[in-house]
């Protein structure tokens, strides 16, 4: 595993996302002059890993431009042949190959009923890129392993370009320019708790839960440790977590929780500490020193990461225990 | 467990639909009167069970009104104290108590910003009924068990008479009214397959798959199956299963699919003849006599549903196999 095409993919991330908003920036600016103010609401579509990019994009347009923002149902589209009304829309599709099917039925339909279009894709000759009026380019060369990441990090940080220049937050557009330097430091960290993905070569199962910001990365860290470890992962809110699926806690059973600092991370922490009483199995990943001590696995993040932009270094710690699991279990990622 | 709250919570549902369109089906056009022509899309605020039954909304109003659907991010409105823009918006909030703070935010927000409000809620004093204009009723009796059934099949059921009076559709209306009449036909087809729920007495882990107007059946079952099976149980569609998760499918590994007759049948059936090559233990919910047959565990509807209404029939053999499944391991649901 180590030299694999995984791994060499996982620590390309960084230079990925600088690549991304290097080129991008000024296309960026383009397609928010364009479409600014022709739609009151955005609806994305997206399938798989690209679907939890969408989920990322709920909570950034919604904090940071005010939008309301809506996950497509493709089959509506498709097998029904009942699609929606688009009025008043803006559609995104993302795809990292721009090929499903599915998510162009969507673009097209848009297209049809004369609604504002963008593609988020590495391809840019795909069929999703030739459907939108706008494409922005993920620039994250040919991804070869199966289990995407790079792409994965580098529609994150599409998306959180396109919505600081939508905005126009020369703040934000600063902080994201840090971005893949925060990403660097985070696999840096990695050396230290790697080697301990060894106690779960024989996890059968785990919970994953994140909040706001990162109920994204909490599916997306479910997705890898499924398809990498194989092994069952369920992504959850912790506020839906507490009402129901808690009853399923029993000592040793693993939960990662992702904690960042943060305008959630008082809900986040108290349910930690529900987590410690019922002597659950800790997986935590946060930049948060004293949380951190609690766990039975710490994956910290580096201090100073701005809250909305922890989903693109929290996911990187996922992404590696899920390899090193895949290791652990003689599994050929 | 025979003779258990649960169990006659779960066998009031026909008597608990059948009142609740007696009840509200003048309210019912009253309030499609009241806000048609009046918004250009939705939002649905609800968390847990009620989100479930939000996904059914997001296709039923899709396939039906022609309406795209969204689910509300409350953290925005709470946490971060960011509330999108709800202009163009109507917004439904969905829980049974009526009292979830993060959803009666949400309504909130969305009276503050003029916007028109419905409340579906088996509580007519709770706060969400009082911060609504508008209140859709269960008439459910109080839900004494924790894992809810009575309240999401009536959720379903006042969604589904609220899509087909906003239509004026009169042949869909007249389907609503067989409804309860094949809830109980469900019900009554469970005694043959219930007792063998014990085959699953040390299953650790399970999938779940539907599709479309059944997405929400695969969530609302996986949720039953954690709560009172202590399982960990993870849904998907059909179409996301492909991609990914598979993966972790081997020999004996159960499957739970939901493949009533219907515009998804195809690409369901075309997964479970995917399961049945990887030999996953299959425990199928279907009306569909032929693909019964390749199930480990056959658990038939009623035939003559039609699609849209085939959720409220499909989820009630998950609640009874939950609940048998909870009884073969000695809890207490």
């Amino acid at each position: 595993m180590t030299g694999s095409v995984l791994e060499q993919e996982i620590y390309e991330q960084p230079s990925v996302v600088q690549r991304m908003l290097d080129k991008e920036s000024e296309n960026a600016q383009r397609i928010a002059n364009a479409v600014r103010d022709k739609f009151s609401y955005v609806i994305i579509a997206a399938r798989g890993t690209s679907d939890n990019a969408a989920r990322y994009a709920q909570y950034i347009l919604g904090a940071h431009n005010k939008l309301s923002v809506g996950l497509a149902t493709p089959s509506l589209y498709t097998l029904y042949e009942k699609p929606p009304n688009l009025s008043q829309a803006m559609v995104i599709g993302i795809s990292q190959s721009g090929k499903s099917p599915d998510i162009v039925a969507v673009l097209e339909e848009a297209r049809r009923q004369k609604r504002p279009t963008v593609a988020i894709t590495n391809e840019p000759k795909s069929p999703l890129a030739q459907t939108a009026d706008h494409v922005l380019l993920l620039h994250a060369d040919f991804e070869i392993a199966i289990a995407a990441t790079k792409t994965y990090t580098a529609s994150l940080g599409a998306l959180a370009l396109f919505s600081a220049t939508l905005d126009g937050n020369k703040k934000l557009l600063s902080q994201l320019q840090n971005l893949p330097g925060f990403m660097d430091q985070t696999l840096q960290l990695s050396a230290e708790y790697l080697p301990r993905a060894e106690r779960y070569r024989y996890t059968q199962q785990c919970a994953v839960i994140g909040r706001g910001f990162n109920y994204a990365t909490a599916f997306e860290i479910s997705l890898k440790v499924e398809e990498l470890g194989r092994i069952v992962a369920e992504p959850y809110s912790s506020a839906d977590f507490l009402h129901g699926p808690i009853s399923m806690i029993h000592k040793g059973f693993p939960v990662i929780v992702i904690a960042p600092q943060g305008a959630v991370f008082g809900d986040v922490s108290a349910l930690v500490d529900r987590l410690i009483e019922l002597e659950s199995e800790l997986l935590l990943i946060s930049d948060e020193t004293k949380i951190l001590e609690s766990a039975n696995l710490a994956m910290p993040l580096p201090s100073g990461v701005p809250e909305w932009l922890t989903p693109m270094v929290a996911v990187l710690p996922g992404q590696l225990f899920s390899m090193a699991l895949a290791k652990a279990k003689g599994l050929d990622p």
